[in-house]
């Protein structure tokens, strides 16, 4: 492990300071060398079907798993688009002169070596490796054992165009030793690795938090919540609802908890348990809602459960302050919107929940890369620190000072 | 410690959305109280120093912990300047409009509860609990124990203003267990505390990265280098390297180790060991170098060793690449320079060598929150992610996107 880590990390001298036009060159080889070989890829995705087979993985994740010609395209094109990504080594964030004339710049460059943890679906292999190399990052890739035969042949054909370009296939790789005990090594060498991102469950995520000394920027659940102002207009409301809920329920940006304010709680409830019926949602609702509809009871438990399914979870509150209260007690800091036509109760929800992405009359779902308008996405981060909210390509960076000097001594 | 933090977390709610003026006016009185008590934090100070003297201190670490009015004053002071700082909380640091209309702002917050543990001098207790009240941030303060008594006379003076301005005095506290078994505990309370700042010896800071769940922001060593390029203009590399070594030995962006091109050495190093004589720093060479001039030995421990003191290892390369390498293999990443008049050299330089500041032709002295010009100084990051070199007050905000919609679904 120790030999490899420091292979990685010899590699990325050589990707900190490539040319963008060398690394977008690069880029569309990959994707041409994904089409070409899609035969192989499929090849070996069919060794993890079947094994998926025989160990009964549930529809769902078979068809995360799946790989045919098409969607090889549409890996090779993603990688395309991220070569088409403006630049993202060597942003000059911010510039002055100092008193004494020292001209500082303040420079973005790679992190370093990432190390990322993922899941069932192979396109994340070649997604994440183009984005690292995009912006000068060694990848270390760690997929989800369900795939490791597509995985396999993924990097193999994109290690194999490294070496004919003439470059250290350490460049990107996955983890050879891919059990959990390799995972906990990797997350112990500092010295090698310069960030660790996992995406996955909550196990995986704590057991990352709990023993990298690596540092860590992750990808952990969305509790988020809706919560409708008295002073909302009502179908937007029950549109906004309905679309943070139902558009797609298996995602960390679609909302679990609705909150309404007493005052409309008559009015509005009945129009939102029509609007979920149509949309088949489970609802489950505090005593005051059930009082108003004919709903499940939610629990004290229900308000901490991330659903991931078509399940909603409903609270009467005594306006913003105690809809506030709620969201800080049960919130993940992931996404919030209220929705309301007031501007000073818009104003104290935006400043006073601390969340990665706080919403006025628009749907939780916006929370991703794409729909930021960052081109690709890394992920959406739970961090407070690093990155927050969605990842872009940038937020692969971190920065130095360059400092001009003409012979400043203190 | 559950209990304690848990009424810091909750503090951190008052202090998130605080107007400036109320901050700043509440800084002044802190300011004000530090001096009209500096009788109380005087005779406290006392005990340590008679404390320390009963420990055998050293006189350097003494004078570290000694108070007086005067310096009470510049205390006090240095709490008025931060006061003076522009606001750091709700900076727009990014907006843009996406294409279906969403208004999206991305805006400075605090970071919530920030632990600073630190070392024997008593003026960071209000330096940090000023910085982090201005950021908008709960103070966690661990000083170092020979200060103890100082610190919690500092704190209580602080805290009793809070309460006479009515909030809440868990908003700036001292660690109540100040032992090692306290910190242990402080460090994996990630539910309530948002980041870690160590600044100290090189166990603590190993200690804290090994325990932490809660994300840290390192104040680690630094090996820093200079290197004199062929191309360089002697005098002018003679004073920047005398200066990067001798100004201030003791601290960690003082050079450690000079790097000289073999084209010039054996003209500029009888220059240089004049130079250095003359401030009586010991001097340990390479081979190559005790051929040119008389002295020590540098052993390949040398070469890795942070003296923090007035000596200076030497090692002569064959040019830029092998510089390169040199600082690359025994470099922390803090601050490094190069001395030329060559453009190519210079570019090559900022380029490849990868720290936090690296430096044309000036002393790598002004890795600093000053002489960058950030006003007050939270401290120098060692960390590639969140914060790196000097860390000014900004350093102590992360963000949150804030998301206008009119309706907005997916």
């Amino acid at each position: 492990m120790q030999k490899y880590l420091k292979e990685a990390k010899e590699a990325s001298a050589v990707l900190a300071t490539m040319r963008g036009d060398k690394k977008n060159r690069v880029l569309h080889k990959i994707a041409d060398a994904l089409e070409k070989n899609s035969a192989l890829i499929i090849e070996h995705n069919r060794f993890d079907m079947q094994e998926g087979e025989r160990n009964g993985l549930s529809s769902a994740l078979m068809d995360r798993l799946f790989l045919d010609e098409s969607r090889i395209a549409s890996m090779a094109q993603a990688v395309r688009e991220i070569a088409a990504l403006k630049e993202p080594v060597g942003r000059v964030l911010d510039g002055w002169v100092t008193d004494n004339g020292l001209r500082i710049e303040k420079v973005s460059i790679p992190i370093g070596v990432v190390g990322i943890i993922y899941e069932s679906r192979p396109n994340v292999t070649s997604d994440a490796a183009a984005l690292c190399f995009k912006s000068g990052n060694v990848a270390i890739l760690k997929g989800g054992k369900e795939a490791q035969q597509s995985n396999e042949a993924i990097a193999g054909i994109i290690q194999k165009t490294l070496e004919e370009e003439g470059l250290p296939k350490a460049l990107i790789s996955l983890l050879p030793d891919a059990s959990r005990e390799g995972v906990a090594k990797l997350i112990k060498m500092d010295e090698y690795v310069d960030l660790i991102i996992p995406r996955g469950g909550e196990a995986l995520i704590r057991f990352v938090n709990e023993n990298a000394t690596v540092p860590v920027v992750k990808h952990d659940k969305g509790l988020c919540h809706t919560y409708i102002h008295e002073k909302a207009d009502f179908d937007e409301a029950v549109k906004i609802a309905v679309n943070a809920k139902c558009q797609r329920p298996g995602v960390c940006n679609a909302m679990e908890t609705l909150v309404v304010d007493r005052a409309i709680a008559a009015d509005i409830l009945p129009m939102l348990k029509r609007a979920f019926d149509a949309e088949s949602t489970e609802i489950r609702g505090d005593d005051t809602t059930r009082k108003i509809i004919d709903v499940e009871t939610a629990t004290e438990e229900d308000f901490y459960t991330e659903y991931l399914a078509n399940i909603l979870s409903i609270r009467v509150v005594d306006g913003l302050d105690e809809a506030i209260a709620h969201i800080r007690k049960y919130g993940s800091g992931h996404s919030e919107a209220i929705v309301t036509d007031d501007h000073k109760a818009a104003e104290r929800f935006l400043n006073e929940i601390d969340a990665a992405c706080v919403y006025v009359n628009a749907s939780t779902r916006f929370t991703d890369g794409g729909a930021f308008g960052f081109g690709a996405e890394v992920g959406i981060s739970t961090n407070k620190l690093h990155a927050r909210g969605p990842m872009g390509i940038n937020d692969l960076t971190t920065y130095k000072y360059k400092i001009y000097g003409e012979g400043q001594i203190r």
